[in-house]
């Protein structure tokens, strides 16, 4: 089963480090939770104990957990000095503790870099910025481990594609089980966890990790009107003949994820129906075959927004294209005329372009594409055409 | 059913305006994906896309949102400016429509307060602070929202009172089909499902919203080992005679949670479970006996740990004895040493203080307690004692 190994994760943070040095920075605090585990593999549920990583030179690692992921961070690799501080908010707070950590390195404060000024905040954390803590605010160090992020290695690579290969079995599985007459989530349950079970016996040791790790498994979808808002809320509205059916399906592989959805149509589909989903496909076959390296993640968008134009539905835009996704559903850079980022084989991408009708529901596919030498590959192997995604009523 | 009424909301924008004009501010701009929501009940899943309050004089109220979220704010009562972005990053990045709400209210930009210093960065999202854009540090006024979060109105405990009664029914089917020699997640899947349906089924028009809205009800338990690491990542280990199950059942009404969670064997209980379950039973009934208004809230984690060094497991304590819940599943004040806050009533709290073995397993029981009058009324009615809690193996 692919992972990442404990050499990749040092050499993450030594490539961190060096960039580092060229800034001339003494030390670097990373406190985003993707980021602390894309550098270590401490993977955790973000909640309002914050966590931090301190990287000093020669690639020196401290670690700040709480209480409850002491045992959990000791299994971690590389670590040179972890500082276990017993819970939040604390008689001490956990804060003080970046600062004793970079006391130790021996830093200047105005020599010290960090992803965020201080903890991102969630779940009724509060506290000091790194700045008060240091008296400097610190120098944004985001985008050296941003810039790594962006161009997945091979290992990553090889989870991405296994998390497409069972989103894809799980896809089938479902699309298969879907009734009408049932509630979406009464259609599509036992199927999502008939694909766990096969994971759990194909896969022995498997076990998601990460911020959005849930059950490790999603294979999901929404139906009727409530498609026309891309992200809305799940309801209990049953399926009929006529719907239109927003999927989604994703496994977690050592922590990264991908995408795939479908719109699916229930019953014979409408002229209307054909006509959205036909415009919807042509533009995401515009974008595959606008992706190759050196090609601007801007023009991607720009080009699918002329053929939008063209074929007259640039109105029922609501989105930009896609965006890059690893250790996060949903990462930068973006398929958007406002990102700065060119194309590099080993990015990954979802490539969504959906059109949106108040009355007819949303249309939107999503695949999972990674930047070749040549172009770009489709990692997301399912049917795509509207024959092949039609429910029977 | 519960709901939080418009005239609600804007009573909650009235507060915090009130106390904006008391800290001589000339408005108040708002980031925190929850705190939105309990100010204007615009529920959305957090993404890259900011989104952003900005509360000026007279209770004005401007939310910016992107395309995405365009319908689903429109139908948001109360907002006198919605303004519409395309898409992030964009052309223009979208913290420059927070100046122009700004400035259409007419502030100083010394005199703006803010709940963070700009977008709480989250998958992928870079951007400038508030203080980039308007030249200023903005004041810390993330208080005076969550000050008000802090006490519950009848609404909202109404919603958390129906969240745990749900999830007191989904725990009650669950445990009741718990069978040894599957995989935890085949045990609660259809329990699951069979509970939503109840939902739908009861209330009609019932839909979970907000940051963790999820499929709106959770009902599922780890075993073995695995519940050593409080929050450890789900596994597929079956069932097995002889294990300790950690449950959780929580459901979402109106964007209201709870939390309900129970530690249970399976099979005959050994000597050594018995006696670390009825050191956690202990644990969280002092806590119980001690929760009453005005009483600290730290005096109650001080209670639990002078118990627990009396019981001899305070070496086993892992973390605090609770924190306050509602629109989040984590939320401020905590039953933390470190906490200043007093206990009100109306505030609504997690007890579940735990001990940690690491052969044995983790025994921590969560129920969720609302500050009352007199004392504290725990709202999550189920069983608790060891006896109602084996699982035939």
């Amino acid at each position: 089963m692919p992972a990442i190994t404990a050499g990749e994760y040092r050499r993450r943070r030594e490539s961190v480090v060096a960039g580092m040095e060229a800034m001339k920075l003494d030390a670097v605090c990373v406190f985003y939770p993707a980021r602390i585990a894309y550098l270590t593999g401490f993977h955790h549920v973000p909640t309002e104990r914050p966590i931090a990583l301190v990287l000093g030179p020669d690639a020196y690692t401290a670690l700040i957990v709480p209480a409850v992921e002491k045992e959990h961070a000791e299994r971690v690799e590389g670590i040179d000095r972890l500082d276990v501080y017993f819970e939040y908010p604390g008689v001490e707070h956990p804060m003080e503790r970046v600062g004793v950590a970079l006391a130790e390195v021996g830093v200047q404060p105005s020599r010290v870099g960090a992803d965020h000024d201080g903890v991102v905040p969630l779940s009724g954390y509060r506290g000091p910025t790194l700045g008060d803590v240091t008296g400097h605010r610190p120098i944004d160090a985001e985008m050296l481990i941003e810039s790594l992020r962006r161009v997945k290695s091979e290992a990553e690579i090889e989870c991405i594609q296994l998390s497409c290969d069972w989103a894809a079995r799980a896809h089938r599985r479902m699309q298969d089980s879907i009734k009408t007459g049932t509630t979406e989530i009464e259609s599509y349950a036992a199927s999502q966890v008939e694909t766990l079970r096969e994971m759990m016996r194909e896969m022995p040791g498997w076990s998601p990790r990460g911020i959005e790790a849930g059950t490790g498994l999603t294979a999901m979808f929404v139906g009727g009107r409530a498609t026309f808002m891309p992200h809305s809320f799940i309801r209990g509205v049953g399926v009929q003949a006529g719907d239109v059916l927003s999927s989604l399906a994703a496994a977690n592989i050592d922590g990264y994820l991908s995408e795939l959805e479908r719109t699916l149509v229930v019953g014979e589909p409408s002229a209307a129906q054909r006509r959205a989903f036909d415009a919807m496909l042509a533009l995401q076959t515009r974008a595959f075959e606008e992706m190759k390296p050196g090609v601007p993640a801007a023009e991607v968008e720009m080009e699918v927004v002329r053929l939008a134009a063209e074929l007259g539905v640039r109105d029922e835009l609501r989105h930009h294209v896609g965006h890059a996704i690893g250790l996060e559903g949903h990462e930068a850079p973006f398929l958007d005329r406002g990102e700065d980022a060119i194309l590099e084989p080993g990015m990954v991408f979802t490539v969504e372009p959906g059109v949106y009708y108040s009355e007819l529901g949303g249309f939107r596919h999503s695949d999972t594409v990674v930047i070749t030498d040549e172009g770009c590959r489709v990692m997301t192997d399912y049917p795509r055409k509207l024959d092949d995604l039609v429910v029977p009523a």
